[in-house]
């Protein structure tokens, strides 16, 4: 089978209007002897709504109840989108994400995805139905629903993909691709015709929300080509994600990614001894606080500071984390910080040419942005600068590094 | 295990106060060592928001995603309830009807259950948890969810008490109970102690809304005992609907019901001739349109009139049928009407007592509402009258069967 894998989000199906829309992307799609599989997010804002009623419920709802009642914003939207297929002629049919055969373990919430039973899928294909799944979702061993988390429907399509042997997986966002910066704030910005997976995941990672990282982990493991387009014009060529072929884009800066606001936090005085960092950051792991940028300064006199940047919906619990790794290790006390926003430019090879780093700090520097904290890896430099340079920053950069420019 | 099975309809879970009312009467049952299985209806009028979605999508929505859509309801109430309870110290899981084990047959919109496994149910029950199961949905065969149709909460609750061996099924609704007439149109109204299964059938097809006719129809056949208790209120005793023991309640009118609206059609000119009221109804039955009161009268020369009513949602859907069946039969045309209602008084043992017939004509007569159709069973008489009317008719038979004296 000439399968496609087809995901839109909830802002390309925030109402009527707009599943009707996607459904006639889909419908032209099926003209040409595809087998397409359509990933569904929740509609709009359904999701923050929902959210919302169970805080009203309990001020830490149940992880398993809060699972199952969010898989319901998917489901309400396979259904409709499937029953306007069926309407305007395109025969189709809804699967959750437990009848997709997706099955995950059972951490509630942020669930992975374990393996895929393809079976019913490959049936309701065979007679020529468009299926349309539920994404974020899938079940445990127990039948119990899961959710997979933040991005979850970006991880359900890229693993359908994968598991069902598509030709390609094809996310529609409302923009018109990968953009070398967010068009939101850097009117100059313009979408990639290709990025490699390892870019696209720094992109990802530091603040580039078109696709999730994590997609695009299982899609690099797995060779799977991605195209980004954009639901409101189509005809746009996107982004295409895969394996980077083209020698020219090597030594080059792809992207500027940023992320408005971070939680910064530094653990003062701490004892430079083996096996130190792992005690501070197995804590942090265990509360399930992902950290990002991670910055320890050469040490005088056997103390160092330690400095971390994690999401700033973590800040709270990641400071409360960081106070009893301060008495557990006899640190000295913590600093934390909320005004705080990161840019990142990434591109392959960066390190080995140490031009970019200056190109990047230089530019900062002309516009008065004050760098607080500098982490690097193989192909990403990471500023942390305030909130309010953030994107003063971003435009510099983009300017700097003549990203305007085919 | 000492089982309870308690349904909670809408009204009694449209907000969220509502629901963490609905938690505080299923906490107090849990205090005496029983084992609580909740049914749960969808948030008071959000079933009526996914239809009008639907009707968005397509004007005949696919029956099997409109099942889907509908389902998920149901589902958001009980992982809701279940937060609230968990986070109030009830230890409590929620479960879809697939997860609950119900099995029905496949007709979508209105599935009848085939079979219930309670071997899920069973163990959470072991482990002291209160069980919230979304009502009015089942799995078919294909592991697709099917829903119940009208009423299909209170069928559930019964269904599921039946299976589990509960000693009783309490239904909470917004009234105190099953009422001598509806409280709404009749001031004097009572809630009645008790009543038997046959006369709450008779009652609950007729137009009392306070319970399924279904659920009474399962409690019967298998002797569950019902209570009819109201959520707001729950300090009434309400009504209880079990096999009628009382002596003094035979030969009695118990209740009046009444439909404020429904649809009426006459068949003019049916060739008398054996089997013609079968090629009449068979058809409507295959389009799914429930028939209520039939009326036929003794014809002359060779030639009948066949008078109907249906709900008036089914109205134009029957008015379509007979214009064909009237073709087929060679009748001679249709009439219909949808400016009428109907009043029935229920009773045990009422035809072999004439003088209930009279006293409900004459009663009728002397607020002068005028009698269209009249129709009988062992327990009931139903007068169809014009709807202007109907209010006026029940007050007047509420008045002349002194219901209002226990």
């Amino acid at each position: 089978m000439n399968i496609e894998v087809i995901k839109f989000g909830g802002s390309s199906l925030a109402d009527a209007s707009k599943i009707k829309n996607v459904a006639k992307i889909i419908n032209q799609k099926t003209q040409n002897e595809t087998n397409v599989i359509v990933v569904v997010s929740a509609m709009g804002n359904s999701t923050d709504t929902l959210i919302s009623l169970a805080k009203e419920m309990s001020n830490d709802p149940n992880h398993r109840e809060m699972d199952v009642l969010l898989s319901t914003g998917e489901i309400v939207t396979s259904t409709l989108l499937s029953m306007h297929l069926n309407y305007s002629g395109t025969p189709s049919i809804s699967l959750t994400g437990t009848q997709a055969g997706i099955r995950t373990d059972d951490v509630y919430g942020r669930a992975k995805i374990a393996e895929i039973d393809g079976s019913r899928i490959k049936e309701e294909l065979k007679t020529k139905k468009v299926v349309v799944i539920a994404g974020f979702q899938g079940f445990s061993d127990k039948q119990d629903v899961t959710t997979l988390g933040r991005g979850g429907s970006d991880t359900t399509a890229v693993a359908l993909a994968v598991a069902l042997k598509a030709r390609i997986c094809e996310i529609y966002t409302d923009v018109s691709g990968v953009y070398t910066a967010d068009p939101r704030i850097c009117q100059n910005a313009i979408p990639l015709k290709q990025i490699g997976y390892e870019e696209m995941l720094e992109l990802a990672t530091t603040g580039a929300r078109v696709i999730s990282a994590r997609a695009v982990e299982v899609a690099a493991i797995n060779n799977m080509p991605i195209i980004v387009k954009n639901t409101f014009d189509s005809k746009q060529s996107g982004t295409i994600i895969q394996t980077e072929s083209n020698m020219e884009n090597i030594n080059k800066v792809r992207g500027i990614a940023h992320q408005q606001k971070v939680g910064k936090i530094t653990i003062k005085g701490v004892p430079d001894s083996p096996g130190i960092a792992s005690s501070v950051f197995r804590p942090l792991a265990e509360a399930n606080i992902a950290v990002d940028t991670i910055v320890q300064n050469s040490s005088s006199d056997n103390l160092t500071d330690l400095t971390f940047t994690v999401s700033i919906e973590d800040l709270v619990a990641a400071e409360k984390v960081s106070n009893s790794i301060v008495k557990n290790i006899g640190a000295k006390e913590i600093d934390s910080a909320d005004d705080v926003g990161s840019v990142s430019i990434v591109g392959t090879g960066m390190t080995s040419s140490p031009g970019y780093a200056a190109t990047m700090f230089e530019a900062l520097y002309n516009k008065q942005v004050n760098i607080e904290i500098i982490s690097t890896s193989e192909i990403r430099i990471t500023c942390v600068v305030k909130q309010s340079n953030v994107t003063k920053a971003v435009q510099a950069l983009h300017d700097a590094f003549k990203l305007d420019v085919e």
